[in-house]
């Protein structure tokens, strides 16, 4: 899961990360808005009318979902699942809460929290977007400053500053997880049971 | 800190960290027993008398000490001060009771535990130093499944197949736990200043 600043570039880290490994799949969220021009089905979000998208909770098909400008936002377990089972790991961006949510019912999930070099930095690329009227990049720093109260619940801090360096980075970081032993208990398990028979003999 | 089965080969492990990157110097412990011949002061142990080892203990520059057959086993506090200023990660090879301990005084230590890739191959490395009979390697491993009931508390396991492969992610792991927020405190702390600064603009 990786969360962090809007405007610290997780979106074009998560995409590079995709792209340059085999190994990861993006998650794809399920909404009831519509789509926008140029966006696709399956691609950008899973399209679904509020009957649907009220179905899947109640069968709880959602790993989470949220409510936002009146439309629902969510997270397919299936597509997850498939992922999963492939042997894939599934890179999903999400705000701080949805991810604490998240990590209370998978708890080997990853927490990643991407940070730009400095604030500095984070006004630049804010600026630099263009999109963005000052008042609503002053918002968005400002509003940075409570998205950073919950990063000590994060596992690892990506600092984004050269988008190669930090995809490789990030790389690292995930390969470094799957090395505790709470993501290996199965393999500590063989070794001690064989160490048990030896014992025994 | 690097613990493991014996057998598992972390001795040439750690050497190899050490030589292979820069960033890396070995903690030399201090003990009370005689040299071997070979051995030298300061690289193998630092050799010390009775008295000095526990005028040691008393001015508390030992982060942890154990005895051992009659002799004293310590780690001087000054060492690893002066390597970690010089910006250089300190490796430690030590049990799993004395990391435990460290890890109390130094949240930030590190855990790794060193694995074979099974129990016929540590057995095979076992009975392959020609220095052990067979009653000892079957006491050894026989233990080893006793040493295993820790590993849960470690941060990491190093599955020690290849040492080239092993070394590099070694190092690799080492690097991801610079990333966790706790170990990046003071970065985190000024951009969150920054930001707070930049609200009350």
């Amino acid at each position: 899961m990786v969360s962090g600043f809007s405007g610290a570039g997780k979106g074009t880290l998560m995409k590079q990360l995709v792209r340059s490994y085999d190994n990861y799949a993006l998650s794809v969220s399920m909404t009831t808005r519509s789509p926008r021009p140029g966006e696709e089905d399956g691609r950008e979000y899973f399209f679904v009318s509020r009957e649907e998208f009220e179905r899947r909770i109640e069968e709880g098909g959602l790993i989470e979902y949220a409510s936002y400008c009146g439309n629902y936002y969510g997270t397919p377990k299936e597509y997850v699942r498939k992922q999963l089972e492939k042997g894939r790991d599934v890179i999903l961006e999400i705000e701080i809460q949805g991810a604490l949510k998240i990590k209370e019912q998978f708890p080997t999930a990853l927490l990643l929290f991407v940070m730009p070099p400095s604030v500095s930095e984070l006004k630049k690329r804010l600026e630099g977007r263009g999109t963005e009227s000052p008042e609503v990049i002053k918002r968005r720093l400002s509003r940075a400053g409570e998205e950073a109260d919950g990063i000590e619940n994060y596992d690892f801090i990506v600092i984004n500053d050269k988008l190669e360096e930090c995809v490789e980075q990030m790389h690292g970081l995930i390969a470094a997880a799957h090395k505790t032993p709470q993501r290996n208990s199965s393999f500590i398990r063989e070794i001690r049971q064989e160490l048990q028979a030896f014992a025994k003999q």
